[in-house]
């Protein structure tokens, strides 16, 4: 079994507004010194899988497929070997 | 300057419906080994600051004042230099 933890996250020439709002709130919570925020999100897949390079193949396509929007979205991930 | 990947994810008690339905998608696309999927949230803030310890202290205030939910998310960071 593989634990796989997914970040996927907005192309960086994407406009973020869920960044911006966060980076807004957090200037006026007093944190002036807080350059950028980028929002994304974060996927935990457990996989029955007894092989890595299946697990891997298999989270790179649910990623392709439904997890990521390929077009404005990036994404990287590890997988962990659970029990 | 440091970057800080926050990762904000549902507790373990918590329900995740988001989650449940993106398990229940990957099913109907034949990920039938798809044992559980938890859903959450992933954060970069880039922080003009010069001390690890400083960033670190502030990151946390943030994580319980606006980006995580401690009654019902949990959360972890890594803090990177950058320049």
């Amino acid at each position: 079994m593989f634990l796989a933890r997914i970040y996927v996250s907005p192309k960086p020439t994407v406009n973020d507004p869920e960044g911006l709002t966060i980076l807004s709130s957090l200037g006026q919570l007093g944190y002036q010194n807080v350059i950028s925020v980028r929002s994304g999100k974060y996927i935990e897949v457990q996989i029955d899988e007894i092989h890595e390079p299946t697990a891997r193949e298999k989270v790179v396509e649910m990623c392709d497929k439904l997890l990521a929007n390929p077009v404005i979205e990036e994404y990287r991930f590890e997988l962990e070997k659970v029990n």
